[in-house]
């Protein structure tokens, strides 16, 4: 399962034997199942994970309703606001599909960039990458129609189309699972 | 004008003389203009830019509509997503009011980082830290009722009342400006 993660720091930097034992020997890997809750309201939690294999998707309940609002597929990591804030988390983190996922702490951070300060860099690198897309995300559903967003994530995050439930879909761009029908009826027949 | 960013950074780490003059030698800071227009579509920039003093707003131009989808105050930075990417920009960012900015390049951080490495888990820290609050103002975007995301900025960002028009302000909502009016009247008279 480790190979996935060297493969994926690989892009950015080539690891050296000591530094794959160093992550081995962390002891940071798991493999979850579908509709197991890594993460649920009230719960204070220290893990940052980063999925290998799968996907999760993240989850507020809001007046009994459950508000999908992101999914984390393949080489993709969320650090739940609770991790840097120590309180109670208002934010659930669930399994769509079985996943292998690691699961790492700030504290093992810590002790892993004491060790390689290098890796201290490429987080830097990973954080300001994520944050730009995170921005253009929020930027591209601050300015678009429901029907905009959903053909944005046809062409950008297809497969979410296929691994998703409808409702959790719906949620996801901000809309009842009726219109989500409503809207690709309306695009399908456009086609036509 | 510097020294607002050297308090700043002093939050998390006590600068030493050496340091604090590598950041003056910089010439990183600048006064702009209300108005002033930091960013346009099609231009290829490679600046961050980090408020000292004033507002800054980001917004893009859709159907020849403005869309406004940030407000940066005092010791809030943006890196707008050409900065990583390379493409021209599709974001605008212009002054709302008069301010004091610090503009810096990745050729700049980079040279900052050789010579000090600290700074480069400084904005490590700050990156993080940024990407938790950007998760957070999304997911609160996106789990929120126009109203609630009104009272929601009444709460944290109460400032930008009194410092942005109100059409800027009604389209950061995601609504109209009668809607923002209409929202409005509505919780004057429930409060009575």
């Amino acid at each position: 399962m480790q190979q996935s993660l060297f493969d994926f720091i690989e892009q950015y930097i080539i690891l050296t034997e000591e530094e794959k034992k160093c992550i081995t020997d962390l002891d940071i890997f798991r493999s979850v199942k579908k509709g197991t809750l890594l993460l649920s309201e009230g719960q204070c939690s220290r893990s940052s994970i980063f999925v290998l294999k799968g996907l999760i998707r993240t989850f507020y309940i809001v007046d009994g309703e459950e508000k999908t609002t992101e999914f984390y597929a393949e080489m993709e990591g969320i650090s739940p606001p609770c991790v840097l804030s120590g309180l109670p988390s208002e934010l659930y983190i669930s399994c769509v599909e079985d996943a292998m996922i690691s699961v790492s702490d700030p504290g093992m951070e810590s002790e892993v960039f004491r060790k390689f300060p290098r890796f201290e860099s490429l987080c830097r690198i990973l954080s300001e990458q994520l944050l730009s897309k995170n921005q253009c995300n929020f930027d591209t559903y601050k300015t678009s129609s429901p029907e905009q967003r959903y053909l944005h994530l046809l062409k950008n995050r297809s497969d979410l189309l296929n691994r998703v439930p409808q409702h959790q879909l719906a949620s996801y761009l901000g809309i009842k699972p009726q219109s989500l029908s409503r809207l690709r009826a309306r695009l399908v027949k456009k086609k036509k």
